[in-house]
């Protein structure tokens, strides 16, 4: 009978060990994208760049409106998650379009396939293409390390590898390390200054 | 006791009129932004630009998730509207950052300040500024005439008159008029040609 509570309480502090160890992906997650946020603020603040990361697509189904002091007021109440036709981040840099991607992996290598899609990729290429800069921004959680690597050497490394797991070394060769900062936290013009 | 029918037919045939008219402007509503969709669609098909409208923002509240057929599936069940920050459409066209915003009016002239949000003019400018085109689309629904105007002609109008009420005229002096066509349906690069 005394081993229910103590049972109870292992399971309890497992239970909170386990949401600690969620939490804390989670905030390291967030502040990824937290701190790509802030640095493209400071940007716009000090005049550098404009770049923003667009809004996530959803496909709205339903909305009920209501009127608060005799304002409208709209609230969805049936929405879905649309897939992302491009990228998340794109503004302007020097005169010239940029756009890219920021993704992260707990990994010693960056699985393409996994993170991004086909016609996320082409959209990258067509970039490139049409003259603007594209490229992608991989922060490799365990190792805390921060990449920028052009839409060129991704393609590079496809046409030659033909496989879609991109192992660290490669970025340590072809990509530019971002080191954090205070502010901007992640500045990443300085990578892309490199590749212009 | 006669009265009764032909006033009920009557108020029911301007019921249906009502609804003809509203539908009309609907439809034509709809079919401004279609017509500018199907035209990036265009554009991105041939290779011409690469130019997308941004999705709308939306603070999601509330999100239930569940399973069908194994697969996670998420519904937000509540989320409200935000205002945007910049403007509907931008890309790369000719090696340049292009950004946009479209509007259309009832009126015979363009009211700055009910259809566009001081942030998202200040916006335009930067985007100038950087070397971008920023520019607007104005569509007179009742005069069936598309303009582009450069947002600098924009700012030339604020600076002199002081009113952010932009009469048709100024549009047929300072805008370039864009013709309806078949593919694409509005062929506004044609104009942006014109004030690169």
């Amino acid at each position: 009978m005394i081993n229910y509570p103590i049972k109870k309480q292992a399971r309890k502090l497992t239970n909170n060990l386990d949401n600690t160890i969620n939490g804390m992906k989670k905030a390291k997650g967030m502040t990824f994208e937290d701190m790509l946020n802030s640095s493209n603020k400071y940007y716009r603040e000090e005049n550098i760049a404009i770049i923003y990361k667009k809004p996530t697509p959803i496909k709205i189904l339903k909305v009920k409106s209501f009127k608060i002091n005799y304002q409208n007021k709209h609230k969805i109440v049936d929405a879905r998650f649309q897939e992302k036709s491009t990228t998340d981040y794109n503004g302007i840099y020097k005169g010239k379009y940029i756009d890219f991607e920021a993704k992260q992996t707990i990994y010693k290598s960056f699985n393409l396939a996994s993170n991004l899609h086909s016609h996320q990729l082409d959209h990258l290429y067509k970039i490139k293409m049409h003259g603007g800069i594209a490229f992608l921004i991989i922060y490799f959680q365990k190792y805390d390390r921060i990449f920028l690597i052009s839409i060129g050497n991704i393609k590079k490394f496809l046409d030659k590898v033909q496989k879609s797991q991109i192992p660290l070394q490669y970025f340590e060769e072809y990509g530019i390390e971002i080191e954090e900062g205070i502010n901007p936290r992640i500045d990443y013009l300085k990578a892309v200054d490199l590749i212009l």
